[in-house]
């Protein structure tokens, strides 16, 4: 069976969202609940309508099993590089084990390479080791320190 | 002296990436020689079109003493909540240990809170402890790693 990754559309959104709860980190921070929350449509809205933000859907037999957003900046640091930021990765629970995140992650490194960035970066929360180990065997290097400043709740 | 910050101006570049580049860190990756290489214009130019991106000049006093880069980015998380990231901060090496790089800061909370962010994130190198205090300071916490794939030099 073979994984799909495209953009997701906005009829996927209360699917992703449910995905987005399904996560002991996140679970406090997020509502799954139908209708969506209408800043949750707002936030697909923005997304969709920004050439350089692509929220994934990732496919398998006619289900969505797994997302992640992918950010293409730009910036003056090295040489005027492109760079690609992957956020908020999730795969459906039960689907778990099966190698899908490492497709999920060497697609979107093929994303980056066509658009010609020089490098990926992500954030992970410090205390899920098992997801450093996971990028740490697709190449990524824990070189630098996240930090979050709060402004409200 | 009053340190104001703004968009910086094509015409700034040169100066902009100079400091950029003296910088232990950057110093191997960056060329601050004119005629700049144009992927720094190109860069430039794809922050400037870009309204979710600010390159920020800090002048003062006519002089330009400081540099950031901020993004706005949308995102599902937190029900669909808008991030503020900064990348790329930098001083003047003869106006450190002056708290410009705090109004800085400062002013980047206040933008963010006018497009009504839920956080800020930054990354900062492992090795950069004095500006991990320094962020800490501000009410940062450092509760991430954050992990890169260079895809070329």
């Amino acid at each position: 069976m073979t994984l799909t990754m495209r953009p997701a559309t906005r009829a996927e959104l209360p699917a992703i969202v449910a995905l987005l709860w399904d996560d002991e980190t996140a679970r406090h921070r997020e509502d799954p609940r139908e209708p969506l929350d209408p800043r949750y449509l707002a936030a697909f809205d923005a997304i969709a309508a920004d050439p350089n933000q692509i929220l994934v859907a990732a496919e398998r037999d006619g289900r969505l099993v797994g997302t992640m957003q992918l950010s293409f900046l730009p910036g003056l640091s090295f040489r005027g590089a492109w760079r690609m930021q992957i956020e908020a990765v999730r795969i459906a629970r039960d689907v778990r084990g099966q190698r899908l995140g490492e497709q999920m992650i060497r697609w979107a490194v093929d994303q980056a390479r066509a658009r010609d960035c020089k490098l990926i970066q992500l954030t992970s929360t410090a205390t899920r080791t098992a997801a450093h180990r996971f990028y740490a065997r697709l190449g990524f290097v824990q070189s630098h320190v996240g930090m979050k400043l709060h402004l409200r709740d």
